[in-house]
């Protein structure tokens, strides 16, 4: 048990707040021998970090990451690995509406109640920073698992979602949204930018697929690859929703309907579908793992919302500041990065159990 | 790490397959002075039991339950509580065609990727009869946790919602379907009746609520009650999909929408809406806890559906035997235990560090 | 955590008491396809078995296992095996004496300070009886490292040793004591008779050597084989010191003498001595592995002893009934099976990080 | 499952090397609104700094600690605690011979046997240094359990014990030694000089004693505070022995010398004896919970011992540089730290169960 570790043979642990000297994560269990430097997590860290276009927040950092330990002349010693970031554009701000009421939708009323006070600078340890971390942990994972290729996307905004029949790997690069829809990503331009401009904002639904994991990573019941990615995707900030594969659709099916039937393939079976998101009994069965995770919209809008006081007395409260207008975009590069951390733990427990 | 452990502080551990001699569950943790006896674990197992009508499996199992250890006069000791059921109706039934070719939907093929064989009666580990020992464990969380009153009803049948209008809990108890809203368990029978003369199934989505949680159970990111439960939901065998709150209808929601606001109450704040079910940063609000789960159609069908054999080769498979036509039904105090299960561990791990 | 569960990946957990209707253990983590019958089991039982002479308790238990679980077609599939051995000889005795006042050296005083109340016949879950399904759990690991040989003994007495010099692993097998040395074999008859007949007891140290067990197996600083077999090890009824290697003995030496020199050998080092018990830095070295675990007296005996009632008032007590007078004597297959638990454990984490 | 980490619902991980930029701990589970500054972790580290004395190594490191989070308006938010020390004098120095050949009585070559390579300087991961942070995360630890008072002691040096009847807390302090008899001192004094002179090391005895725990702390069998004790111990480096009480000498007692006694006392009984240090059947009884630890002899000496090349070649070596002439002496704050980190663990563990 710990509050703030995932993962059981391949495992991270993360600290730090928003408005703290520095966050970080160590990294447990990695096999040893892995070429491992800064240059590995830094494009995965890019891809989340905020202020590169005007749909995300406005904070600045550069989010650099630091190795201290845990690598030996380039390659990873099986010790832990400890990654650091300095938060750097901690701005003097005035917390104190914060501290005084609680912000709807916000950890602030939970945090009081478990903990008896709360670090109300940038939302403590519940901000989406932290999120930052499980993006260089999974940079890490990555390299555990080089023969998985994990891609995620956005997939629908504020419930405008992309059409499938357009769908094109090349065009999630192309846009700030993550969309590999093109004209989705127009149509969510304008969107976003309406939110942004009223103060206000949008859910998301993230998708993230693994192609390459080969049959029998996962276990049954308690330890189902399904409820192991559930556990990890739930866990991040603002998602309130996950599915594998079909997901709620599949409780609309027949059994006919659902069922991947099989033909022979070169190794192992050739599915005809891919309802079970590559995930039988609660192990991987070889096809792609599939994922779908429901990003609630920020809970830091400008609107006024009835609130109270921390001593009980009513109130409205608008969180002014920089805030992402849809958090489920940069949420993109945190499910992928758990998808990792998932697929790497499994790897390895399976080889545990299974030689 | 176990694979077949679920919990923290308050853990229990599974065990049996569906053609064994017996399957039984070991709790751990449980506090000591809480009276317990057989009595209060059978209700609930009576309440899963196949048998009951003919809309779940016609296997008939009095799945009669005995505590072995951890009891004494009538009172928890603090030590562990080993639960046992007998298997009653081990039909000596043919199993060579399961043994031979894969079922499409089942854990079959991924078993023997991982294990290289399985035992194939009655689907061995991966049988609904596991979850028996959920809702035994349930039970004994159930009385850790008397604070709290949880409800569980399906919602929706091969599609078919009932109406949150016509929304009865005095209902559920009386239809085959733990359904709250009498016309749509009128609709219900009619279409499970055509499903199970069809030979075919039907998915199904559970809700579960827990009333009475205090605020502050739960902890934030990766031991989120969001994220505990999700991982206890999604390890129930067939789901493939867990909502806390509204789920992916947030992801479409704006933010002011989405927002609970809060007005002074009597203890703590009283909320005007529960979007966020009863969990924010996750920790729990003091509102009920709410989540729905997605019930994948059962995957025996009496349909040929084109599979292949152990080696290899192109074959159809139809699932003969008693099984139930939408699992989804059986799944409601499958689901109420995972809810007891987590909330008890919850209680003993807030106090743990808060007190 | 679990506090009835010993390991990581290869991972048992223990429930019951001496006076219940059975014990039991479930075994978690096995590697599948791996021949396991009863018959593999019930040898190590037997070793352990009370009642085989006059010089262990008179209770006459059969100790016959079943195995319910994780096996089909005699071989293990990777799920849960459960052990369950039934209580048979439950003398209807009366308990009333150990349930007023509390025993010295016993757990009763402990027990009601944390649980409030507790399970006073035979001890509850503080007999010796446990143990049994640690020989029976530890019988299963045994054959996950069929590579390794495991051989314990008693090394002394009530404070008579062995001669080292004098060590003949053939006679391990030939007297009740488990004594490698026949002179001080005769001796300890002697002795412990002379304590039967006084309804005294004597304390013991048992010593055990596994041979085979590679170079690599264990991890450094929390996670050192060292410190998992003194957590095994100190977590046996009775034991109050564990030393790995010359263990205290090397508190005395020099940096000279308690160096073990390596030569070039076949593969890998030849050691010159092995101070160290086979384990350096935490981790296996290759030659054997050695611990030393030091047994209390059986803290039931017939002299009567002060203490006070769980009123808190002054009393005497005395235990009369059937006694182990040397518990350390039955010790020897216990710190064998846990010698065998905590090396599959790591064998199965060495594999999961190193591959 | 964490290689680096200790502790089930108070639980620390540390990371970091002797010759990397910092060393570091994250502890987590920590209770809410404890009073923790820099201030109150600083003179423990003090205590265990090197460079003190000339009967410790010479390497000057000033070990200043900093908070990085979890700490808001100088209490704790019981989010997760991030500390780190910087390492300042790494000297530039030349580990060629160290990294060529093994040095007998260090990890060197289990390290390489395990992972292919290690990190050599200054013993990479197994450095002696990694205690600094068990240190630190004691110092919280401490502030949990406010209720009892550890103080630990140096109770041999190579086989040259204090007189138990010179036993005076007050001298403790008063010499380099952490020695309660002056007079063992002085000759200690003599002894460590010698076997510095000479490049030759010592081992040690340490003693630790915890006063004001309450009864209850601690559970049966496989979660016994002693279990946990010896684990915690075990794993400090160069520990090769741990005793609860008497230890290895309640091995030739009889059963009659062993008892503790009890009589009617003002809260609870009043023990005659403490053989048990404090713990029967695994569970705190109120007496002083006292456990001995075996420190080997320090493996760097200047005299060459016969190893082999990591070709496997003859060869020797000499360890020069700055250690430790008896590493057991600064083991005493270590094992205090230790002591306090499975106390602060086991009484939140006892919270959770038994409220």
């Amino acid at each position: 048990m710990s509050y703030n570790s995932f993962g059981h043979v391949f495992r991270f642990t993360t600290w730090g707040e928003s408005h703290g000297p520095a966050i970080g994560a160590v990294v447990d269990g990695c096999p040893p021998g892995i070429a491992l430097s800064e240059g590995d997590i830094q494009p995965w860290l890019d891809k989340r970090r905020p202020g590169q276009s005007r749909f995300t927040t406005q904070r600045r950092e550069p989010d650099e990451v630091r190795i201290l330990s845990g690598v030996f002349e380039g390659r990873t010693t099986g010790t832990p690995i400890s990654l650091l970031i300095e938060n750097v554009d901690q701005r003097s701000k005035d917390y104190s509406d914060v501290a005084r009421a609680y912000r709807p939708g916000h950890a602030d009323y939970a945090y009081d109640a478990k903990y008896g006070f709360r670090d109300p600078r940038g939302g403590g340890r519940s901000s989406a920073r932290e999120t930052a971390m499980r993006v260089a942990a999974g940079a890490v994972a990555r390299l555990v698992i080089p023969e998985v290729m994990i891609r995620g996307w956005v997939e629908s905004i504020g419930g405008d979602a992309i059409d499938p029949a357009s769908f094109d790997p090349e065009e999630i690069g192309r846009n700030p949204f993550f969309c590999p829809d093109a004209a989705a990503a127009a149509r969510w331009e304008a969107k976003i930018d309406a939110a942004r401009k009223a103060g206000s904002s949008l859910g998301a639904v993230v998708a993230c697929e693994a192609t390459g994991v080969p049959p029998g990573w996962g276990a049954p019941l308690y330890a189902k690859l399904d409820a192991e990615l559930a556990h990890a995707c739930m866990g991040i900030n603002a998602v309130k929703g996950v599915e594998i594969g079909d997901g709620f659709a599949a409780a609309a099916l027949s059994g006919e309907e659902n069922a991947d039937a099989m033909q022979p393939g070169n190794e192992g079976p050739r599915f005809l579908s891919n309802h079970a998101g590559g995930i039988a009994g609660g192990i991987s069965t070889g096809q792609p793992v599939r994922v779908r995770v429901a990003f609630k919209p920020t809970s830091s809008i400008l609107t006024p919302v009835e609130t109270i006081t921390r001593e009980g007395e009513a109130t409205t409260i608008a969180t002014k500041g920089r805030h992402d207008p849809c958090v489920g975009i940069r949420g993109v590069p945190v499910v992928e990065a758990m998808m990792a951390l998932v697929l790497a733990d499994q790897k390895l427990l399976n080889r545990a159990q299974c030689g």
